[in-house]
């Protein structure tokens, strides 16, 4: 007697949605199930979904955000502020700034961060494309909005240093304890951030 | 200034994404960002994938698992004991009950368990499917494993009266401890059948 399986269709599917991030051998499996058999399910739109996401969506060459035929939705607004470019790690940090609505100039996204460990080195992240950027548009401020972690503050130190001798100004993010957040919830580090960059009650 | 969002392709594939089962915005942002630039992905693979599954993937009409057109992997297995057949909920209940190697008879697949408080009704479970099946092979015995929860209870319950005056044996699988299960972790109701379903040591 062979021990019984899922038809090799299922298992297949089965093995595609495994690989996606954060989807684990059984929800892997619970996904698969629900798109063949739930009423509401609709495998056919996801599968066209992602075909015309990958067909359509492209990179913007200059500031490295999502882009389409119609031109990337950042660079093409004209309404915004060109004496400011702000530096992210990925295209998906440009959300979260474009949300908090704190931010109306460009972007330009490195595609990483520096990490010796796993090979990411300065070639490898767009920092060519920011320097031929700074030198059409003398004067801006770049303002470094990298990850508060390791490489984040590594990617950082080495943008400052080599952004020093530019003709531009360079900014930093700040750090300190996040909104709504207690002192008690806040590690020492944070604190010590937080504290270093106080500033005047005005 | 308009703020930037995702272009409307990646709008779509996330909102499809967050359909999915155990899965939030947030993860369908992150997948959907993964697809479209990690280069390990391959998005248009998985769209296929669904594509294939959706098209081939049926359900046995004899037992409800599933089945391709090559039949239903279970029931066109001649080396299977026809004197057993094993109720169980879903479709999905087979695989972990095939790879316990416990049981090598047939199958079927009720398809949900009776909850009236969701409006699920005997006649909303392939229960004449069984009835029918019973009929064509008199004296087998019907093991009934459906989950130990209110609903799996009330189904075999009510299956096994209805099997009663049927010509057929009708079991139900033990309830008790895990397996590697210590007695300090189980609660009590399982205590309970584990102690009622004690077996002689011989």
């Amino acid at each position: 007697m062979a021990r019984a399986d899922y038809p090799q269709p299922v298992v297949e599917l089965i093995a595609e949605l495994k690989r996606l991030p954060g989807i684990g051998p059984r929800s892997a499996e619970r996904v698969a199930v629900w798109l063949l058999q739930h009423k509401q399910s609709n495998p056919l739109e996801l599968s066209e979904s992602l075909c015309r996401a990958k067909e359509q969506v492209t990179s913007c060459s200059v500031c490295g955000f999502f882009a389409t035929a119609d031109g990337c939705p950042v660079c093409s607004d004209d309404s915004r502020d060109a004496q400011e470019i702000c530096v992210v790690e990925q295209a998906t940090d440009v959300l979260p700034l474009e949300r908090s609505g704190a931010f109306k100039g460009f972007y330009h996204c490195l595609g990483g961060k520096l990490s010796p460990l796993d090979h990411v080195t300065p070639d490898d992240l767009r920092i060519a494309p920011l320097l031929r950027r700074l030198e059409k548009t003398p004067k801006v401020e770049v303002i470094l909005a990298l990850g508060a972690d390791v490489e984040g503050e590594a990617t950082s130190n080495y943008l400052a240093e080599l952004l020093a001798s530019r003709d531009c100004s360079v900014t930093r993010i700040a750090q300190g304890i996040s909104a709504g957040g207690g002192i008690d919830h806040a590690d020492e580090l944070t604190l010590m951030r937080a504290m270093q960059g106080r500033r005047r009650v005005e």
